[in-house]
């Protein structure tokens, strides 16, 4: 089936295919999907020519509709990226397999056998704006994972999602995979329906802007991994290495200032602000960083603006960088649990009983001490592949590899086993051993 | 603070208070926390008399307006059982403490260490009907994985949870944490409100009906740890011990009908189905099983009902079994993941092929072969304690303990290290060694 007839189908009973296509996948082996990822990769550069050319036709199309150009550059492939993301596809074939994994075995009582066991979660949403290359890196992490996918992308991607996904059909055409397990929406409609499907959909995966993540989280019953905001900060403690908080400062800043990762705020010490902060408006001046400060930090720093309320709360995804004077560690901890996103939070310090506190109380998924919030990443973290990073308080949470993509059943196999036995006067008790 | 003067101060005011006292609590080491347990197990038991008689005054005006025998027999607190409870809130102090393993440790640089460590979640939201037990339950599980609680009784039990929190609190104010992480709510407006509070509750927990678990997970966007069906299946395969498969038939509907992990609708394989079937219906007949067939079901036991469509959704929660004939397994594995509430699912089969396919593609926390499905239980798991059982698909999923209550952090340390050290032409590479 084609990716084109696909889209005339209802998006349920697309649904339904895909979720009874994803339960045969589930069931099948390691080397399986294993060799599902090779054959798609082969048939991705089989189809290289195609595909680059449905792209030069969206790319076309979008200058024409004007597209800004950071969005231009994600839409645009080339051989090198598109050979790239061919390699990320054979890449995700090598990791070790999420699913079948026993997370706990356990005798409950002679032949009474518990296990605890990773599984796919079933059917994925991902819903992503311009970047093609999602399209391969997600269907082959889902693959991976032994789950069905349902893609959406961005409208003006259209004709290369429509290439890939054709390609990537076509590669799982020669195997035991059924191609229905990897689907492609192409209308804004089927967008808005695909998050009310919460019956054939397990997990939506939302990718875009911070307002586009938010409408998903507000608008499905279904679990959604992701954040909208990235409001990260670094705490420097009075007790400190200048140079060391001004590095980590920089880096955590301008590395990559769009990313979900970066500062938005610095915290300082009142007993060294007088001092710490004119080295670090040097330094970051000479990385064109624009500074707005707390009524205490323009004082020290005459030549910067005020900071309003609102860029407490805003992630500027820019060179810039609001600074507040604090009275200590808990007023640093009170800020970033008020207008952190509990995405990553860094302390700089010298003095390690404070940095526990700050690791203790403060509530976000990575919590650093004397180093960058730029390592909160999935392939930083030695994941191997990232399928986001999670705020919600509930697991996963953080940079998530392909664990975000199983969940796990208990399977008990006994030998007519009853509960009628364990209870009652004479109940028989439970042996609990572990296996 | 006593729960009386907590009621009037703002939903949010008190919610925040939760919040500060939990994120002390957080810190505390594992002995402070047991610590804590047997003060308020100390409290309980000086102050049973006068929550005995809340108890009563309770008892009394919910005979006045008529309660239900059910709901009284919950209701209701007697010496025995409030001494059970007591011993209960001793006992999870002796579980292991959930809070602080590392669950991942990794060098990803020299000098720069990863850990995975698991924290509490924060503040919970616990909405429970009559049971003032839970109260107790529910409290020293929160405090044992290091969380606040706002609790939110039934009306008809203001008097002893009123009772029993303020003992708490008394217990509480002997130890070094704050009786602020234990609050309670009492009136229906908060219930509501508290559905609303997804910036200070991280988990609510909903006991009662399933009506009333429905209405919690449709009016938040707090996640919800519970399950509103229970609607289990057994499946009889034609490879089956006949004696075995109507024992553990028997068992998962009549052991406790009323139990989520009790069978609704049992499924048999046409082959056997003739020989099969008055066997079941001789046994469940002396059980007082009331029974409920599809069309060839009720062609082979002329005497039952006929089920209707209605029949296949329906949690009885009651001596009522629903019987359908099925072609083989795969009709059953339809069946079971178009109407079961992924609960828990059971085959009776002597063949090892068709029980691994069956536990393989059925959609359900719970996949069992050869048993009963009244095992699905955290005290049968062996977890100690038992803070629900999720039918949700991601973790933690079927029957959970207190690992529930907990999610976890990454916390970095460096000494300096940056990501622009990894990143670009000569990018310095990770070691990625597990610790």
């Amino acid at each position: 089936m084609s990716a084109m007839t696909i889209a005339a189908d209802s998006l349920t009973t697309l649904a339904q295919k895909t979720r009874n296509a994803a339960r045969q996948l589930a069931a099948t082996p390691t080397i399986v999907r294993d060799q599902a990822l090779a054959a798609i990769a082969d048939a991705l550069e089989a189809n290289a020519a195609e595909i680059l050319a449905a792209n030069a036709a969206d790319c076309e199309a979008a200058q024409t509709n004007g597209i800004g150009s950071a969005l231009y550059a994600r839409l645009k492939l080339n051989q090198a990226k598109l050979q790239g993301a061919i390699q990320g596809v054979r890449d995700v074939g090598h990791l070790a397999d999420p699913i079948g994994a026993v997370q706990i075995h356990r005798e409950l009582d002679t032949g009474l056998d518990l296990q605890r066991v990773s599984c796919p979660l079933g059917v994925l949403g991902v819903i992503f704006e311009a970047r093609p290359d999602a399209v391969m890196q997600i269907s082959s992490l889902a693959i991976k994972s032994g789950n069905g996918v349902i893609l959406k992308g961005g409208q003006e991607a259209i004709r290369s999602c429509t290439a890939l996904v054709k390609a990537i059909q076509a590669g799982l055409a020669q195997t035991d995979i059924e191609p229905a397990v990897v689907q492609l929406l192409t209308t804004r409609e089927e967008t808005v329906a695909l998050l009310e499907l919460d019956q054939y959909v397990d997990l939506i995966i939302p990718r875009g802007s911070n307002s586009f993540v938010q409408f998903v989280q507000n608008n499905t019953r279904i679990p959604v991994l992701g954040h909208a905001d990235g409001i990260c900060h670094l705490y420097v403690d009075a007790a400190v290495d200048f140079d060391q908080a001004v590095t980590i400062a920089v880096d955590s800043k301008t590395h990559y200032p769009a990313a979900c990762n970066a500062i938005e705020t610095l915290l300082v010490h009142h007993n060294i602000a007088e001092t710490f902060l004119p080295k670090l408006a040097t330094v970051m001046g000479e990385q064109s960083v624009e500074l707005r400060g707390d009524a205490k930090a323009c004082e020290i720093l005459p030549n910067i603006a005020a900071a309003t309320a609102e860029d407490w709360t805003t992630e500027y995804s820019d060179l810039i960088l609001a600074i507040k004077v604090v009275d200590g560690l808990e007023a640093a901890i009170t800020h970033i649990n008020t207008y952190g996103s509990r995405h990553t939070e860094a302390i700089a310090t010298t003095d390690k009983p404070t940095a526990k506190e700050f690791m203790s109380q403060v509530d976000a998924a990575g919590v650093y001490h004397n180093c960058s919030t730029r390592f909160a990443d999935g392939f930083r973290y030695g994941f191997g592949a990232e399928v986001g990073i999670s705020t919600q308080k509930m697991p996963p949470r953080g940079p998530v590899g392909l664990e975000g993509l199983v969940t796990y059943k208990y399977e008990l196999v006994g030998d007519g086993h009853i509960a009628a036995t364990y209870s009652g006067s004479d109940a028989k008790p439970f042996t609990h051993k572990d296996l």
